[in-house]
């Protein structure tokens, strides 16, 4: 029988303390269930009574089918009893199965930033979780700076683990709470933690990011004995982040000694869905995606070195840690000028497009990805401009339309109200079959605000495609990035641009011109190809065919 | 006597293996710079002979005050003396001091990727490492997947080790080159193989981040006696990437035991630039910081939570686990401009403008510069235009022109020989004194290619100013960068420039919208009055004054 592992989210708490980050209450709804079908087994809401989005998602009252809905706030204050301490009964009052309340651990806290004596503060501690228990709760006591604390005085931060246990708490957690300690610190002391008599399978763990071993030391501290890991998805949190359960995760469930000795909340089949739980918290939180993130990042599975492609077309286990697919993501094998003829073969076997080992188009086509390379297209970070290169070099690409000629304005001027505003509009003029269409398109998003030429150029392009304007409605831009390279001898603008459907496919597209518009125009047309293709629109027949 | 742990950096090669990133011979010479001034022992410049700008590199030969160059390279392939490799011969010819080789200690690798023998892998590797130390050079021996290696067949894998040092390499690396090996087990194998026979002081490290635990493996090697430790600058690399240098400097430096027990090439003073280290990378890659990132982030000591924040005020040792100061990063209190100020008198200064500390206009300043970098406005990489924002707030700007409008066309369509070109007209309508001026220029450069719409008005603008004409004469536009970023809410676009007069001063400017023709003429009006007031241009008085 295995081992249980308990795994605790505080997303929507700790998570919330990150620079810039404020949730709302649906946003708060949606990452919960998330987490709830993800398998996590404990999410903590929030602080009820500290802000009104926390105390409005917990009037929501959201129901999990596997995990346990916490509530965190603090230990009771010097000087009022648990029964009458305002803001605990706030937290109590949410209704929550469980209540994570945090105290001190370190005597030079305690004395002061509380500024109250050793004893007072270990009988706020258990007077606090005796209340808890007394109302039946699930009591976690969050044991705050608990290294730092062991390490100036290691038997008054112990006092206080027991303090909480005795008055009936299920959980202590030992927070590394300024993130500082190293993971063979945070193994010690969670072992000796152990060893003074602290159940491992009642102690959990809380880990920051600040020197780069959030990750590390939680696993430090389970190795040790600890049965409950605390973090957040994408490593959320104050500072640097708390422990990131989006990498946690996998690793518990697919690696040795952890795989084979604990069982969690999370299924293999959750597990699957694990890069798609990533990127709806970035969804949420409107961020670009990291690229290197472990797991989940896009460039997690990606092979640029030459020598690893090849060896990886043998047998992917030569260069890769775990199965891709295992937590939903895809092996890449990018294109760049450091990859050769075998990193260029996998890359069209990915787009569907088989050729033969020695295929003499091959040679041809890796010289035109270097030429353009050397003019500053970048095919790595834009695969479907790839794949558009090669089936116009290999199979020739069907022509859905024939820009015909396009022009953007952009003036600036004083509105009625003598205010400078600028506003930019864009003519595409396009040949499907034998019509020819024009558009035309401003730059003023809904809230009237001017969003540049080259959103009255994107909507102008989308406006009438024609027979294919249905295959586009659920098109959408959402990332845009701008460079300057060097293409040649001369600087030159690199367009990247990101698109994605209602299908849920995301692809990248790029377009280089010293002409910043004409970069992005490119990269358009190409965003609406590649769809077009993927999506097996038919060519329109020219009359005179 | 403190033992000698030696830094190795590898973003010049396995950093420059993360997808999208492709350095220039310039931006190598960049970084490398950077890095022998922070104190780093080895700079791996890339593989002579692999790839153009690796060759370009190392044909520039640069020099370095401390660090070694290093080159990367194979062990010779079966069938070839070392010397008649023209692999290993090009790598060699890079005449660097210390070379690095990579071969394979993975018993499955030598027989399924290279399909020869496992004593004939090993005969390379010595011959290999034979050839370099016979020429005098340093020799490094990577063994790659030596931890999976050392899991499937630890003898074999210990052997590789071996016959590198026997035949005279100064260095042994103990690779993880899938990155899917854990703490605990890189720290016991690395202590296995000491005990094997292989000395600390010849061994090193090189990780990925694949479970996030690069830099914790770092350490747990360095924990059990590894005496060299590989990595880069930011955590570059292939997939997930390799141990971050600029998180496990300050760890070592800062940190018990690493900072009684052993010294680097890193000086305390040096480790004060490391956030300008960092973002001269970010820069060269055109990347938006990670504000998170331990130590150098933006965030990495912005205390959010109330609680923590009153508590810095007390002392900062209760919520920060370093002085942020020792990496050259700053506190950051959301709703205390107490430091603020005193770093925006610094500016002031730089700027040639001296205001008494407690002037009350300070605050009002820095609440407008706090304003507009929410908005997206960068100043520290744009001083000029903080100088204007300054000077405006504390003692008037003269106005020496007034822009009434402009009106910027981008046209593309087939000339004469029924081939696409574009091109870019600007009109700009000023007031300067009493006196309206238009101008018109177009985009085409002497050599007939389109610079797009940008130009076009820098041109237009510049054109006639009236008596200010001769002022910016000798103004010349250098560099132009173009980046997305948030502003509040919205995705902005922020165009930073930087310009030359023929006095050789240069300065930056800032322009932000969500329209990038408007950000780059506001980046481009602030050039020229920056320029005025340092040339003490007179103002023009209007007939009705």
């Amino acid at each position: 029988m295995n081992e249980r592992l308990y795994l605790y989210d505080t997303t929507l708490r700790d998570g919330q303390q990150t620079q810039g980050v404020q949730f709302s209450t649906p946003e708060k709804q949606q990452i919960a269930a998330a987490l709830d079908a993800l398998g996590i087994d404990f999410i903590e809401g929030g602080w009820p009574g500290a802000n009104p989005t926390d105390s409005e998602f917990f009037a929501s009252a959201p129901t999990f089918d596997h995990a346990r809905f916490a509530a965190f706030g603090m230990t009771k204050r010097a000087g009022f009893s648990a029964e009458n301490d305002d803001v605990l009964a706030a937290v109590l009052n949410a209704g929550t199965q469980a209540v994570c309340l945090v105290g001190k651990s370190h005597e030079y806290h305690v004395t002061r930033a509380l500024g109250i004596s050793l004893a007072e503060n270990t009988e706020n501690i258990a007077r606090s979780v005796a209340h808890l228990v007394a109302q039946g709760r699930e009591a976690i006591f969050d044991a705050e700076h608990f290294f730092d604390g062991y390490l100036a005085n290691p038997g008054y931060a112990v006092e206080t683990l027991q303090a909480a246990l005795e008055a009936g708490a299920r959980w202590v957690v030992l927070c590394d709470t300024n993130g500082g300690r190293l993971p063979a610190e945070v193994g010690r002391i969670t072992a000796e933690v152990i060893a003074a008599g602290v159940p491992g399978d009642r102690l959990g763990i809380h880990t920051h990011n600040d020197t780069g071993n959030a990750v590390a030391n939680a696993l430090a501290a389970i190795d040790a004995g600890a049965r409950q890991v605390q973090g957040t998805l994408n490593g959320l949190g104050e500072r640097c982040g708390n422990a990131n359960l989006v990498t946690l995760i996998p690793t518990l469930l697919l690696k040795e000694p952890y795989a084979s000795r604990f069982e969690t909340g999370v299924s293999a089949a959750a597990l699957r869905d694990l890069v798609r739980v990533s990127r709806t918290l970035d969804d949420i939180l409107n961020r670009v995606p990291t690229k290197s993130a472990p797991y989940v990042g896009a460039s997690a599975f990606a092979h640029k070195a030459g020598l690893h492609a090849s060896a990886i077309l043998k047998d992917p286990s030569t260069y890769e840690h775990i199965p891709p697919e295992a937590v939903g993501n895809a092996r890449v094998i990018p294109m760049s000028n450091q990859a050769g003829q075998s990193n260029l073969r996998k890359r069209l076997a990915d787009a569907g497009i088989a050729v033969q080992k020695g295929d003499m188009r091959l040679g041809a086509l890796l010289d035109e990805v270097k030429r353009r390379e050397d003019m500053g297209y970048s095919f790595d970070s834009a695969q479907a401009s790839f794949e558009l290169l090669a089936r116009r070099h290999l199979e020739g690409l069907p022509e859905f339309f024939e820009v015909k000629r396009y022009r953007v304005t952009v003036e600036r001027r004083k509105n009625k109200y003598d205010r400078m505003v600028s506003l930019s509009e864009a003519v595409v003029v396009l040949k499907i079959g034998d019509e020819k269409m024009l558009s035309v398109s401003e730059s003023m998003d809904e809230t009237g605000c001017d969003r540049g030429p080259v959103n009255a150029l994107a909507k102008a392009l989308g406006k009438d495609l024609g027979p294919y304007t249905p295959y586009i409605a659920d098109l959408r831009l959402v990332d845009f990035k701008v460079r300057i390279t060097n293409g040649g001898t001369e600087a030159v603008t690199r367009v990247l641009i990101d698109s994605e459907d209602g299908q849920g496919r995301r692809w990248s597209t790029v377009g280089v011109s010293a002409n910043i518009v004409d970069a992005s125009f490119e990269a358009l047309v190409e965003a609406i190809q590649w769809k077009l293709i993927r999506d097996g629109a038919p060519r329109i027949a020219l009359a005179a065919e």
